[in-house]
C-alpha cells in the first residue's frame, strides 16, 4: 500500500481544487464524499478514481490512494471525515424526454440535491439547470440527493431561448402563479410538459415566467406567504404523478 | 443614545450565551436574527429588547441596546450580521387542537423549520415535539420558520404516553409505512387525528411507530427509497388539507 502523508502531494492539492467550481468545470470532474455516494459513483461507471483512510478495506478495480486522516480533513466539507472519497468524471447530458422541470436561479444547495432526490421519487425525466442555479457538483447538492443524482438526467440551458424551443415542439410549460392560475389538482395534464420552478427569495424571473402557458398554484393558509421552494416543488410533482 | 462598544459588555456576553440551548431553557428567552423575524416577534408580543446596529433608526417601545459592528458579528450565527437581533421570551405552550403534527426525534434544524413553515400552511393546530428532537429555539429552524413560529402553537412532550393520551380522546393516530399502509390520497380523514414523522435517517422509532391506529404511504419511484422529511411532511400535510 501506497500511503500519502503530506498535505502538499500533487494529488491532495488537485483534490483539494475541486471544490471550486471553476476547477471543476475545466477538469469535467467532481468530488464524491462518503461511502453511499461513492459507492453509487461506482455503480454507475462515473468513479475515476477513490481516496482511502489507511484503514478502509475496498475492493475495487479503478485507482486507488491511500491517504492519512489529516489529509482526509483537509479535502472533505464534512465536519467528520468520511473513510472514503472519490473523484468522478462528470455525468453526460442525454436528450430530454417529455416530462421536465426547469429550475432558474435556484440558490440554496440543500434546496437543489432535495429537488433532484425528489424529481426521481416522481419520475421527471430530465432536470433543466438555468444558468442562475447553484452547481450541481456543489458538495451540498450532492450530499442532499442521496446518491439519486445518478438516477435522473440533468441539463444545462439558457432557460429563456429553451422554453422557445420547447413551446416550438408542442411542450406545455407550467408556472406557478398565486393571483391568475389554477389549483395544481385540477391541472388539465399535458403529456409533454416542463414546470418551472425559482429562486428561494425571488421566484422564477419575470421576464422567463410571462412565457409560460399556464399557471398553477397550491392552496394554502394565507398567514403562510409562500412554501420553501423544495416543499412546493415536492408537492407539484407528487400531483403530476398522480395524473399520469 | 448609548452605544456599547467592548466585547466583555455584560449584555454581549449574556446575548452569546443565548445560543446555547441550556442557557435558553434556564432564561426562557431566545435570540431572534434578522430584520424579517424580528419584527414578527415585536407583532407578537414576545420581543423583550432589541439590539441594533449604531446607524439603525427603530421606533419600537422595547428596551433598545445599540451596538458596534462587531459585536453585531460576535452575537450573530449569520455570516453577514443583520442590523437588528432581538431577544424575546418563550412563546407559551397553548391546549391542542384537533390537527395534530407529532415529531419525533428530527435532527436537522432547517428541517423542522420548514416543517413548521408548511404545518402554517396546511392548517395544523399544534405541533407536538418529541423529547430527542432538535431545540426549537435554535437560530437554524427559527430562521427556516421565516417567521412563522409565530403562527403555531408548539408543545413538547413524551410522545409514547402522549399517543396514549390521544388515542383515549378518540384521535387517530397516523404513521408512514410502505409495506403496510395505504395510499395518502386514500385515506379517510378523521375529525381528530394526529400525523407522527420521525428522524431523518431512521424514521419514527419503532415502539412508538408500533402504537399507531393507521398507516399511509406516499407512492414513488422504487429508485428513489424514501423522500426527505420535510417533502414528505409536505405532501402528506397537502394531501390532508385537501380533505377538509
Amino acid at each position: 500500500m501506497n500511503l500519502i502523508t503530506s498535505l502538499d502531494n500533487i494529488n491532495v492539492k488537485r483534490w483539494c481544487k475541486l471544490k471550486s467550481k471553476k476547477y471543476r468545470d475545466k477538469e469535467g470532474a467532481f468530488l464524491i464524499e462518503g461511502e453511499h455516494l461513492v459507492l453509487e459513483a461506482i455503480k454507475q461507471n462515473v468513479a475515476i478514481e477513490v481516496i482511502l483512510d489507511s484503514e478502509t478495506i475496498f475492493p475495487v478495480d479503478i485507482p486507488k490512494y491511500y491517504v492519512t486522516k489529516d489529509i482526509l480533513k483537509k479535502i472533505t466539507s464534512l465536519e467528520n471525515p468520511p473513510a472514503m472519497l472519490a473523484v468522478a468524471k462528470k455525468i453526460p447530458e442525454k436528450p430530454y424526454g417529455q416530462k421536465l422541470l426547469l429550475i432558474d436561479s435556484l440558490q440554496d444547495p440543500g434546496n437543489l440535491g432535495t429537488i433532484i432526490r425528489t424529481s426521481v421519487a416522481f419520475n421527471i425525466d430530465t432536470i433543466v439547470l438555468g444558468e442562475n442555479t447553484v452547481d450541481l457538483y456543489n458538495e451540498k447538492v450532492l450530499r442532499a440527493t442521496q446518491g439519486l443524482i445518478f438516477h435522473i438526467n440533468i441539463i444545462k440551458r439558457d432557460l429563456y431561448t429553451f422554453i422557445d424551443e420547447l413551446k416550438k415542439n408542442n411542450y406545455k410549460v407550467i408556472g406557478t402563479n398565486v393571483t391568475h392560475g389554477q389549483k395544481i389538482e385540477e391541472l388539465d395534464l399535458p403529456n409533454k410538459y416542463a414546470f418551472i420552478m425559482g429562486n428561494e427569495g425571488n421566484g422564477v424571473n419575470k421576464d422567463i415566467l410571462n412565457k409560460c402557458s399556464q399557471y398553477v398554484y397550491i392552496p394554502m393558509n394565507e398567514a403562510c406567504e409562500s412554501l420553501n421552494v423544495a416543499i412546493a416543488t415536492g408537492i407539484i410533482l407528487y400531483e403530476l404523478a398522480k395524473k399520469r
